[in-house]
């Protein structure tokens, strides 16, 4: 190698994307302390809180609730491959990129896929779910996306778990986006596996996938007539790490579980209730901004916590995000898959949604506009999202 | 919740053991940056650099050279699950944990595994692998453990390459202890895909698995039949987000990576040679020491960051720990497998691998040994340790 590389000096963002969101430098702190071993009893005690604070947050008794080593995409990998063996039937729920990558992560394994596809942007009704059902009465499993991330449109719950189960089916959700920002409801709703990240509104940095499996979850993973497929994710091997026998499968990422520990703590020092007001007042509040400006939501059911926007015409995409990570050093998510250039996702999580965020993020928008001759109608925005905190603080 | 954990306060502790290894400062205060975006431009180039330096670590020219986002053991389930589908054969070279570990995870994706085995502590000849591919002629690849971390066995690697490619298979090389604390020479070895862990001889918080595919590797991926078994692992789309086309595939642990890259970056300043001298040097002064207290090693052929030894007759093993952890916070690891209760495995990793540690663990496990009334040779051990330092600072 000529030269080493300079110093680390990584810019000072505004994460308001699809995720990582800022982390608080309270948890990077904690995220620093020093390393200790996988296997030290005070290592194994903090493995616990977080399983506790874990359950509270996913307002769950599921004693099988810990966090996989690897990113939330390895959650769903997690949740995937454990309910399911190879030729059992899934059904899944597809109406954003994570549905697909679901069915895409099932067929892979050799289990059968029946695809029940919305309208990206549009979220699924119970009569939808209830025929699939009809269709495909072998499926073991059903998978739906509770907050999905590519379109913003966020899924309503209510009814799922019970159709399934009546089905003799498992319910498994995405809640990557959603956990710990707006209410997830674990027990009440009948969810038997659950994936998400650290990097959303837990306001962590990425590299832990909380997951939650029901009591009847885990009775299907002990009927299995096969080993799950993947090792590393086996949770009938993590469970005896996370466990009360404590036996070595792999070393845990300790930082990262110091960095989620305070996290959660941190939510729970908040108050979930509070914790999703907050998300809700500066949700409406950049939509007020915003339909000020004349910017259109894609969903009609939106997500507190990311905005997905469809991009005004006349305004080039990479030339607006562009100006505003340059100018604002700001970030915010363009669009997948058929919203590719024509939306935007705008996160406000966790520690990314403030009033301050908010704020800061439409008159950004209004300079990138005008940056390119669009400047729609100037003031409206600010004066719309300040109008809805009143005269708070 | 009745109520909160107390503030995070891990014990400061001098870890002696199979890993996690000691962390410099320097390390935790890189990894406690400011998150940034995955797709950040930044980001973008931290990852590049982080490819650059680990090729040099990993001495190759392999273009796809990357880390896992997960512990060590993706990185051992990623190399095996991209080499190999369902169906190949395996030769797998079994002479501790880690060797049927890989057995294990291979056998889970339906490829066929022959196994070749060796006594625990044992290495492999030459021969032995030569007559395996005599049995096995429709082998694909062949797995070894270049540092077995449940023995401290350190394999030779010279002439495997050869055999495995007159054979028309691939070499897969498990290096997660080696790699930073010897020397490993991928492309001198023909090693066709290798993969180690961060927590190690590189000395960063565990969390990512550095690994390295040979372009005879990446022909072999791009001519499957069916797609990777994991989609987490499928190195065919992380390969477009580390490289030029930087696809989205999942958020990669950002702080992590800054960890790594800070690692890496000490490593080279340090220097290759002069780092792998001195985890020589310090495993001959632990080893003087050891021996002249009257405790065995299990290898015939140690690796010089992983001491194995024998725990002396009488002492019991658990108390003994307990003791090196309550009365000097210094972690060293128990046996594995048939070892359970009669070895302990001294780590010498890194930043772990001093003089100032090798001269207390000697003390420590003295004062170990004193407290269960076995008292072995007072002051053998410091001063034959001392005697390979000469009179150096």
């Amino acid at each position: 190698m000529s030269s080493l590389p300079a110093p680390l000096n990584p810019p000072n963002r505004i994460l308001l994307g699809p995720g990582p969101s800022d982390v608080s430098p309270r948890i990077l702190r904690a995220m620093s302390a020093p390393t200790i071993g996988h296997l030290d009893p005070h290592y194994l005690r903090l493995m616990d809180e977080v399983r506790t604070m874990l359950r509270e947050v996913m307002r769950t008794k599921n004693e099988l609730t810990f966090a996989v080593s690897a990113t939330g995409m390895a959650g769903m990998e997690c949740a995937v491959s454990n309910l399911l063996e190879r030729g059992d039937e899934l059904i899944v729920c597809i109406n954003g990129v994570f549905g697909g990558r679901m069915a895409d992560m099932a067929e892979r394994q050799g289990i059968v896929v029946h695809k029940v596809e919305a309208e990206w942007g549009q979220v699924f009704e119970l009569a939808q779910i209830e025929d699939a059902f009809e269709r495909h009465p072998g499926a073991k499993a059903i998978g739906i996306v509770h907050a999905e991330t590519s379109t913003g449109a966020h899924q309503p719950m209510e009814g799922i778990g019970e159709l399934a189960h009546k089905n003799g089916a498992l319910l498994l959700v995405d809640m990557v986006t959603s956990l710990g920002g707006t209410d997830v409801r674990m027990d009440e709703w009948g969810v038997d596996a659950c994936y998400s990240a650290t990097q959303k509104c837990l306001s962590c940095p990425p590299g832990l996938a909380p997951v939650t499996f029901s009591k009847r979850a885990e009775e299907r993973i002990a009927s299995r007539k096969t080993k799950c497929v993947s090792w590393y994710l086996d949770v009938s091997m993590v469970r005896d790490y996370w466990g009360s026998a404590r036996s070595y499968h792999h070393t845990a990422p300790i930082n990262m579980t110091y960095a989620l520990r305070e996290a959660l703590l941190m939510i729970l020092e908040e108050g979930l209730e509070a914790r999703f007001a907050r998300h809700d007042l500066n949700h409406r509040a950049l939509r007020a901004g915003l339909e000020a400006m004349g910017i259109e939501y894609v969903p009609a059911r939106s997500l507190p916590m990311l905005n997905c926007v469809r991009i005004p015409p006349g305004i080039d995409d990479a030339a607006a995000r562009k100006h505003l990570l340059d100018e604002f050093g700001m970030e915010i998510g363009s669009g997948l898959g058929p919203f590719k250039g024509k939306a935007w996702r705008i996160g406000l999580m966790g520690e990314s949604s403030s009033r301050r965020n908010v704020m800061l993020v439409i008159a950004a928008l209004e300079s990138a506009l005008a940056a390119q001759g669009s400047p729609a109608k100037p003031g409206a925005g600010p004066s719309a999202a300040q109008a809805l905190y009143g005269s708070r603080g």
